[in-house]
């Protein structure tokens, strides 16, 4: 092991986008010394062969964690225990398991119970993607400048935590770390809700009459565009996230239906007063967003 | 008047955003002799000067608009009709007035009876804009590559109408015509709902407890960044959208909320298939979207 590296090997259980912009990462801040991939789908391997982000890949999940010290979930969230299944026994003793989903508490539940003693589990959730998915959609910087949250379960190895917080650094990204539950709610309004209001009102526009639907996409730029965009991400990944953090998102989708009717209502009665009040207070949180260097 | 211009003297009433731009975009393009501005706000008429991309401007609106063979309104809808009363008498015989609001009906029913015999109303709809408000705002690129729709009430002068469309061909658009009611509910789908969505996601946001709101904006990366983007557009202007729009906004959020509605229940019943269907689904309008070129 060059005595520079992190990590002598790191193993990535899936080649999507964070999966490969993980390999790229590592591969361009020399932070392990080899890299393998498993991946279930053949093209996928080939694909990360290919764009020469790893040493080997493989759709042997066991054979890839082997005498990893790290090995970094990036699966959807419902296929997670499935893959702990498969790899738990041929992890090297003192490994780290971490990964990458949008959700912790189910991590937690689901892959924690499976591991071996002496495998230390450390959950983390950078936040950053694209609308692209796949292999090919990865890039080294995709991390840069964007926060990363670990939550490791009480109790934790803390050097275990310290060294996926210093690979995600390694990779660009700011560390916070947190309780995965408080996590969980936190995504559920910042992220979650967002995904999961995108996505109905592209639905209700895909279901307008067929005359309104050509134009709904010729006059986008007014608004619908960006929502668009969210709701392009990717299908998998984003079912196991309602389903995962089901009492959360469902939490704020309650408030979010209220506050909608009250507006409705505003609408409908024509009170002006209340509507400019509030188009005046969200702009406030915008401002705070700018500030906070995150508008972009 | 040079021939090589396509009006002599263009009236911009209201000089914020849209309205500094065309003014930019009518000077860079040569579209206009002179250009004018009237704006109750002595400030924004100083800063106009100063910027440049007017010959004129002040607060009395009559005198803006004299000898004037074009007058543009661009204040929020409910100014509208205040305006016209202003302006009615001090219009040249055979002037058009012009407007870019994002309510259509409502122009037509506000402006249209304040004006003079042989007065000529061209009701526009620039689909351009920004998260910035005021004259500062505007830049004379604003409207390139965009759509301009059009929507003259029946039996208005055909001249007049080609003569509006050559002015936002001028300054980089493409130009659609269409009825009125008919822009309404277009626009109600494409721009009203989803700025109605992004102002109460942000709001019920902004209602969080004190200890989440912060992370809010930290983690804001992850999705709900692009809602305050459009939630930190003029709160007047988006008032009177939604009081002026009103029944065809709330068709379309009743839509919205039925299919809201669907969701949460699959969400909370934890069937799966529905979410991945509705999942991959969107994804096909974006590619639309992508396709006919309107992504950025």
């Amino acid at each position: 092991m060059s005595s520079t590296k992190l990590f002598n090997k790191i193993a990535l259980i899936g080649i999507g986008l964070i999966g490969s912009s993980i390999a790229h990462a590592v591969r361009k801040n020399g932070l392990a010394a080899s890299v393998s991939v498993g991946d279930i789908r053949q093209d996928h391997c080939d694909k990360a062969l290919e764009l020469g982000c790893c040493d080997q890949a493989g759709t042997n999940l066991a054979l890839a964690v082997k005498d990893a010290d790290l090995v970094v979930l990036c699966v959807p969230i419902g296929a997670n225990a499935e893959v702990a299944e498969k790899i738990a026994a041929h992890l090297k003793p003192g490994a780290i398991v971490s990964d990458v989903g949008s959700v912790k508490q189910a991590v937690v539940r689901d892959v924690g119970p499976l591991l071996p003693e002496g495998v230390h589990l450390v959950p983390g959730h950078p936040i950053a993607g694209t609308e692209f998915s796949g292999p090919e959609a990865g890039f080294a910087e995709l991390f840069q400048g964007r926060w990363c949250i670990l939550t490791p379960p009480s109790g934790t190895d803390e050097e275990a935590t310290a060294k996926v917080a210093a690979l995600w650094r390694g990779m660009g990204s700011m560390i916070e770390i947190m309780d995965p539950s408080h996590h969980d709610m936190v995504l559920a309004i910042t992220s979650h809700l967002p995904h999961l209001i995108a996505y109905t009102i592209v639905g209700t526009a895909s279901n307008l009459e067929e005359s309104l639907k050509g134009e709904v996409i010729r006059y986008s730029a007014s608004g619908f565009r960006d929502f668009t965009r969210i709701a392009a991400s990717d299908p998998i990944m984003w079912r196991d996230v309602f389903l995962n953090n089901r009492d959360a998102v469902l939490e704020m989708l309650q408030r979010f239906s209220e506050d909608l009717t009250a507006l409705q209502r505003a609408i409908r009665w024509g009170e002006g007063q209340a509507l400019e009040d509030l188009f005046t207070r969200t702009r406030a949180i915008r401002r705070g967003i700018i500030e906070a260097k995150q508008d972009s």
